[in-house]
């Protein structure tokens, strides 16, 4: 799968680590920041006029192919992060968002990307979902000025 | 609301207390309870033929009016516990679902109850919901033998 | 147990529904509600010096004893909310904090209840928890000028 | 870092796919596989001894460097998996276990690795924690007969 570079424009998304996002170790327990990394590409998504309501009366979706993470510094309790979250590449039918994990400090908490297909359900919410072809409108939007 | 007694089946939920459950006070992070009860009750209703299968089909929804949870002992990781759900009442077009989780070794963690509404989406998955009158029939589905 | 009526200050806890927050039938999983109240009730007490940093470094803990949401209005998707937190009532060695979610444009989405007891950990984190007298001055904190 | 291959051991995770996993795709919410695959890692430590009560005796810790996620097939409400967890590769202070998500049918849902540092918290819970070498005797309780 041939990919392009892309100069993407960069989402930013608030969040902060809660009580209940920390395990018994007092860190932040991972999945929290797949959660992060989904509503950060929400997030993106709704800077360019993809937001929830068009999403979802266009019935598109967003199903995952890979997601990773790279776990750099052990977030706590109360700290205040910022997930940057950028279009890395281009498939036919599929995208990659990659994610930063910021703390307020600017320290670097965590890396990471997912790639998703780029569908729609075939008929209505809940329905089967089939990858469609990206188009370079769809592309345009996110290149960064 | 006039509400009826009844002798209510009991589902039986088998969960267990995951380190990711657990906060740094190295206790059950207490929404997880929630999820439980959420899920036994989709397992008591699994049980008299309402699976996920049939409730999607006949768009059927069971939103939530009340929750709520009384916690005695403080779960830890590891712990095997069981959630054992039963119709507490009837409404015209509610009802409530009881829930005790008891551990392993039969102590008592928590006990809660769940009203929900009988509902059916209008129009398909996803659309705005509706309660609806609960038949003698659905009832029968639930009394104890 | 008696327990008086308080003029609390206000906690003001900003969230908004995620993706992963809504279930099949696209609206919030209520177990979310529970989430933000927990962080609403940390919100709180770092509002009056009770942050996270002393509350670790005191030992300190807040074990639930009951919780309770009803739901008004089910939340959606993108929906940015504000959970308004207050001391409800002073026991001996628990209290109870109201919360009431009200979305953006100002309707109320849920309203629930936590009570906790004033707790510290024996002998460090993670060890066994008892409650404490709560003192005066730890009222007055939370008292509305 | 040379890493040797492994013949190891398989933990075998029960879960299903919970009403409030799913999000409003009527799919699995991809962090998900992420709490399944963490549990899976306590349930392989369980296996060998590793337990959680002598973990958190022994102040041992185990925070990710890395963890991804393939997604084969979406997986839905009501489905049976089993995660098969085993060690794909033994590092000096660092291990990584590598998981399949089995649908109840025999159909791989996901496949996915995490990578760890066999770590201890260097003055109780919830204290810094740092990596310790990695035993050959460690080793030995995970090598399959």
């Amino acid at each position: 799968m041939l990919q392009e570079a892309f100069n993407s424009i960069v989402g930013r998304f608030a969040c902060q680590v809660q009580w209940g996002d920390c395990d018994p170790a007092a860190i932040i327990f991972y999945p929290t920041y797949f959660r992060w990394f989904d509503a950060a590409t929400w997030n993106l998504f709704t800077l360019v006029g993809y937001d929830v309501r068009r999403i979802r009366s266009e019935h598109r979706a967003m199903p995952l192919v890979v997601a990773n993470c790279e776990f750099k510094i052990a977030a706590r309790q109360g700290e205040r992060c910022e997930v940057r979250s950028r279009i890395a590449t281009w498939g036919s039918k599929s995208f990659t968002v990659s994610h930063e994990a910021v703390r307020e400090d600017g320290a670097l908490l965590a890396t990471g990307a997912e790639t998703r297909v780029w569908a729609r359900h075939q008929s209505g919410p809940g329905s089967v979902m089939k990858g469609e072809p990206i188009s370079e409108e769809l592309k345009a939007l996110f290149r960064a000025k």
